[in-house]
């Protein structure tokens, strides 16, 4: 089983980066980080990697109500959405599932949470493929 | 099981943040995100929250490593310390367990990625319990 929820489109990569923030903002998260992974292994190892960003979107509400349930749960936040080029010039963006990832805490009382999350979450990946062409085959 | 290793030590607040960075820097991680709870509590809800600060950290050679194997992993990256004050006074660092994160992955040959980020992570944390003094009782 996957632990992530997965859309491909075409489109010009930093143009789906700034669609997947618009969309996360519309659903109501902040993006609280963002890694650019390829940047930071050019820097870091001096290697070329994919475009490949990681976004640390984080819903203040439901996060205070989740750290108020379980205070370590900031170990596990925030959760990430990722957009990256495949090899085929293709662009996915991917969701982690925040029942999967919340699962780890084995607390039931952030099981309504994650599931909150993940319906926001379903919102933004059909928002941005509505505004980019899926890709083939997607 | 828990999902994160804890240390409790005594000190000031953003000494023990600044441990924590150092500390992980020695242990070849780059601090790639820094989320202050909070502020963004206070700012994005009004609500007053305990001092509590998200760490994200990455090795970037790990990372390479891991990402290569999977190219989703980026999706439950990097893994966090977290740092935040108690009820009592005593400031907690707290580092997710890397083999519980990956373990959501179910691909075998990150299992050996997250055992060296765990090992890493055991020595961040005895650095800044060597730093800072233990707090009573833990």
């Amino acid at each position: 089983m996957g632990y992530t929820t997965q859309h491909s489109v075409s489109g010009d990569f930093d143009e789906v980066v700034d669609t997947t923030i618009a969309a996360l903002e519309d659903q109501g998260f902040g993006v609280l980080s963002d890694i650019d992974v390829q940047a930071t292994f050019e820097k870091k190892l001096g290697d070329e990697f994919r475009q490949y960003r990681i976004l640390g979107a984080c819903n203040p509400a439901l996060a205070q109500e989740g750290l108020s349930e379980e205070i370590e749960l900031g170990a596990l936040l925030p959760c990430n959405v990722i957009v990256y080029e495949t090899d085929d010039g293709d662009i996915v963006v991917s969701a982690v599932d925040p029942q999967q990832l919340v699962g780890i805490a084995d607390n039931d009382a952030l099981t309504a949470i994650a599931a909150e999350v993940n319906d926001r979450f379903e919102r933004v990946l059909a928002a941005v493929t509505n505004d980019h062409k899926a890709a083939s085959g997607a």
